[in-house]
């Protein structure tokens, strides 16, 4: 029996997940699992980025979950430092490039997963390509600013980060950390544009106590360099904000570029358009991680949400499909969670711009709680908001801000959004509770009981 | 108009909670409230005591949510040192009892809620009724037991725990806390019952850590007193261990004694029978709280489980009731948590030996993982244990143990066993991470695909 042939392009969380899964259910006499990879790492952990560059960890080696050298190990021929520069879906092969000798081979396929990722987005803007201005999206980038702001410690320059989205605001944090004096420019009224705006004013707020400067409502116009081609400063209408090294933290956008070439259908949200099982419209070809779109569970419209969640579980159904199984993603609902200093911020599902634009009658409850009873020890305020569905009173979005122990209580919402509860459900759910830990009424019971009795006929307040 | 009479029996959180409620839902021209409270205390938390004993918690008072004159304030007519004796559901009226002057008063009411709680469990052991054992339920309880503690820190006694559950090892945290020498003597093979035994372990292992004597399979035979009627010692077979305070931590059993004199129906549980609207068998007569049984969502059967958060849920179902609303209390499914030092515990749905007894068959899945991603600072090891229906593989239980952030993890695996989920989906689960929080696999996804690939036909280990 000849091998079948696997093709990974993309060496990061869908990729690896996927021929790794692949590995586990198929022997090497069944199939051939060969990966290439752009730069030098492999499954390494892009949110530790900033916490690298911030300096609570010490050695890149530690975000890195899987090295190439254990791929290989593992019976995956891993190739680092090789582009796909090609798929040809006739012959069934890609064309790759030896990053350094520039050599170009081809390569025959059975199956292909795409998963090349995102780039972080770079506005057109005058000088946005000089030195010192820094995208971060890859392990490789991470190292590259982290050089940069070692090498220039002594120097203490003050550093611009443009967009205070959670990359954006990770990565302030970070430089912050290094002590170089941070300025956050966001174009919207608030950080966390992911939030809403009276949740973003509370991280605003947060952020500002730290000693970072941020400017909201603040669009960049371009990058002032100097005769080395060096950013020297970031132009706002007629001001200027000296600096040597502006982070870039505006997003990112899916890698399409070589799936689009080859004829693959990229979908409305930008991404590579996959069905449940994350097959592309390509047959034998699939996509998971940043690149690929997929299904937001409560607005029901294709979305490409970059999170290495999605990738691992993405990687995990492509790598179960590819070898006979019959598995299927069960789609996105947006949670994210982040940690600025001392402050945790957490969502999921759907804010209420996004629930307004999905067609939905939107209500909304914010309460301010305690993390713990009120009289234990170090106890802290959490504000939770609920977006609810009017009438039916289905959760449809839910936002958390405290300090320690409130972001991961999102996942309750998580899991009663996955299972379209109303609050008048969620109310009456037997969460934990003990001193230490919770009010009696917990938080999220609380925001679920203030906004089941506002959609109530009979509600008096 | 006349205005309607309501009685409640009972100053904590359940007969309170309706109290409360039934006031805002009601004006005083529309309903009288009576609330009798047998001690001093009202609306408090039980839950706070073990703080206030280990000193954590410094003033009383801090534990009381609402006090005997807030709820006057607040327009329910609230009698503390008032016993009630007897009720005629024929006459409508209960007799009430006061504690000081021994005076008796037959009261009427429309509506009556009985809210009378639990009492620690006292074995008729020889010499239990001696001074210095302590059964720790009321608020009344703690004070008393925090004064000798105080009173006798000098002497810096021994001190016995009997019963190695929550409450029992909450109360020894505490008393270690004070610098006491402390022994819990457990019948059990291991401590917390209420936890399958390899978790119970791995709890034990912990108290031992802490300097705690635990002593596992050891029943006590009864309890020597010295010429004053004191506690001298506990008594273990041939043995004795010296002690000038033992505290009782072998559970609590419903006050239904009021109740069943009346001819109110006792179910199974030995708590009052009620229906979802939180209704016993006599018509207007209402149950919330430790007396109250409640059904169980997962094994379908009446229950008895003293808590606050249930009480505080059937309060407000009864106050919502009782006022012409109609509204059900969801049932319970056994979720709680506690905090021993640096260990957080916390369950939910059924054990194995619970989920065996409710008739399903059952495997189990247990993962060890880490609460932060690795590379992250102060990350601590997290044990999770699923408890899953074979064949369809519904998740029927969890059990949670770790550090920081680890208890509260229990409320997802809530949720999902309140909405019925298999572990094939919560491994899809769009659950909240970053490196502060989790690792990109939350720890209750990784246990949740052990447990789905256990369960797999084509399951490859």
């Amino acid at each position: 029996m000849t091998a079948r042939r696997l093709v990974v392009i993309g060496g990061d969380a869908g990729g690896m997940t996927a021929a790794s899964q692949a590995r586990r259910r198929a022997t090497p006499d069944e199939l051939d699992i060969v990966a290439f990879e752009r730069g030098d790492y492999t499954s390494y952990s892009a949110c530790g980025i900033p916490y690298f560059i911030g300096g609570l960890v010490a050695d890149v080696d530690d975000l890195v979950a899987r090295s190439p050298a254990e791929h290989r190990a593992n019976g995956i021929d891993l190739r680092t430092r090789t582009d796909v520069t090609a798929i040809d879906l006739q012959a069934r092969t890609v064309t790759t490039h030896d990053v350094d000798s520039g050599r170009a081979v081809t390569e025959p396929f059975d199956d292909l997963v795409i998963a090349t990722g995102a780039t972080p987005l770079r506005p057109p803007l005058p000088g946005v390509d000089a030195h010192g201005i820094y995208g971060v999206q890859t392990l490789g980038d991470g190292v590259r600013l982290r050089d940069e702001v070692v090498a220039s410690a002594a120097t203490n320059g003050p550093v611009v980060v443009v967009g205070g989205g959670y990359v954006g605001l990770e990565l302030a944090e970070a430089l912050h950390r290094r002590g170089r004096p941070v300025t956050v420019v966001e174009a919207g009224a608030q950080p966390m544009s992911t939030l809403d705006a009276d949740m973003g004013a509370l991280v605003g707020d947060a952020i500002r106590g730290l000693g970072i400067t941020l400017l909201t409502d603040t669009a960049v116009d371009g990058f002032e360099t100097d005769t080395n081609g060096r950013v020297r400063a970031v132009t706002i209408g007629d001001h200027t904000i000296a600096t040597d090294t502006v982070v870039l933290g505006l997003g990112v956008k899916p890698n399409v570029e070589l799936a689009h070439a080859a004829g693959i259908d990229i979908g409305p949200s930008a991404g590579i358009a996959t069905d449940a099982h994350m097959a592309t419209s390509a047959a034998h070809v699939w996509a998971a991680g940043d690149c690929a779109e997929s299904r937001h569970r409560v607005s029901n419209r294709p979305v490409a949400i970059a999170l290495g969640t999605h990738a691992n579980k993405q990687g995990r159904v492509v790598g179960i499909n590819v070898t006979g199984g019959d598995v299927t993603f069960g789609g996105v609902i947006g949670t994210a969670a982040t940690k600025i200093c001392e402050y945790e911020v957490a969502r999921t599902g759907l804010n209420e711009r996004e629930a307004r634009d999905a067609g939905f009658d939107v209500d909304t409850a914010t309460i301010e709680a305690t993390s713990r009873a009120g009289y234990y020890p170090d106890t802290t305020p959490i504000t939770v908001k609920f977006v609810v569905e009017r009438g039916r009173g289905r959760l449809l979005g839910g936002q958390i801000i405290g300090r320690e122990g409130a972001a991961k209580r999102i996942d309750v919402l998580a899991t009663a959004i996955w299972n379209e509860m109303t609050v008048e459900e969620i109310q009456q759910l037997d969460l934990a509770y003990a001193p230490p830990f919770s009010t009696v009424w917990d938080p999220v019971l609380v925001a679920a009981r203030k906004a089941a009795e506002q959609l109530s006929p009979t509600h008096r307040p």
